[in-house]
């Protein structure tokens, strides 16, 4: 992996204030387990409200975490004065998220200024094993000027 | 758009029923608003649960329901013994979705024997106006022999 | 289909004199067909060293011309000093390319003043009869201050 | 890197005779450098006719190649009696192809029995230096009973 400096020294405290703004990531009990420079870590616990017809997760939530870390992996590395913005993501669903928590993996593959490439992966864990359920890849964009609030 | 012949005449009352064993789908309030052959329109009205960081739905919930349209577009295609599976599907943002409700509207583009292909539009709208604020592209895979419950 | 005010008047000398630069395109015998403000057709009839094993146009010969007639309908969008880099696109393959003639129609669907979404289509025809053969969904990026040549 | 075995212990044999039959590979000078089970790259020397608009390599090329050494890696594990097709790709250009030679590099990161999910990077190479300048995702479909010529 990567390594990158971070431009905005206080990073950290500025992705996790964002991410608790985000209503619909405290709904669907994510939390940010992990994050360093160009690489951020999402947990989801199961509860059944978050299940398909099958009672796995949804492939929705993978979606939805997926995005989030990509998005907090390239923030981690953007100017105090920016926001983030995902333009597009795709994500091909490899395997049933049968399990007891999902956890999405996101790292930035190439950090230009106003662009940022990513690859999130999404494991679904069950009995300590993983599993990769999903795989994704990025475009995120960094708004110059806008701050997050 | 195209016309297609479904081969499941109760293809209305099986992805009814499918949706509604979709757990996350019910916690987003998502329901289907029109169901053609190859045609499958999904809604979800504002919940201040549902929203991001500026209190727009967040993209979360976009991604959520542009693939389940896809997916209910696909299966009402497919035969009575099948189920149905997303394979990949990519989406991007094109605006921000502030409004009072989110609507997805998907189509399949080319309905192979095991593959459909299908694309999925997500509209906010406020004020009764529309704006697209997503597009999406996706693979759908019929799981032959596999009955969906 | 949208209807797009240009901001460069001289847009369609621009496009193809951009078109006329690319060796590539030469050389797989592309040709701009037609071309309206967001809007771009590019055409490749065909040849044998443009195929794959069973004689039908190569992929990789739908992937570059669906590609190009995208970076080429938002040129047409961009202003005079700006120059066009495709930052991403995604794309499906429908149908055998077999025919004598390949058409890529590419139009913007959302114009923002750094990124343009496009949709591309490619057809092949074969006895004046078109199929789809691939779909796409692209991500093309201003270079603002970076005239093209 | 995963590692995988081979059903076609010929599976060698049948790659190279397959893309020996590509003329379009052909025409872009393309070879296989290496192959391995889920595991192929390929790569392209530099010529003025594969260029776009500044000299480097277009990102037809890019896209061209990165999808064939998807499809390649993904055939390698098919059984003798099946013929590979590319259900679709994503690709991000995520820096120029300035270069003396382009090399696509593509792993399987699942093998399912009918769908592969292949992860395809491209760099150019310069003075000995590797810089990337595209990555992609794909899926691939084993058409059994088809074999491929």
């Amino acid at each position: 992996m990567q390594t990158f400096e971070p431009v905005d020294p206080a990073y950290s405290a500025k992705v996790h204030e964002s991410f608790s703004r985000q209503q619909f990531m405290i709904m669907l009990g994510a939390s940010i387990a992990d994050l360093k420079p160009g690489y951020c870590e999402v947990h989801v616990p199961y509860r059944a409200d978050l299940t398909q017809q099958h009672n796995f997760f949804h492939a929705g939530v993978s979606g939805a975490i997926a995005d989030s870390a990509a998005g907090y992996a390239a923030f981690s590395l953007m100017p105090a004065d920016a926001s983030v913005l995902t333009v597009e993501y795709k994500l091909n669903l490899v395997a049933a998220a049968r399990g007891d928590r999902l956890v999405a993996r996101a790292r930035v593959l190439r950090s230009g200024r106003t662009l940022k490439v990513c690859a999130s992966d999404v494991y679904v864990i069950q009995d300590g094993r993983e599993t990769l359920c999903a795989t994704s890849l990025s475009t995120i964009m960094t708004m110059v000027g806008k701050a997050d609030h």
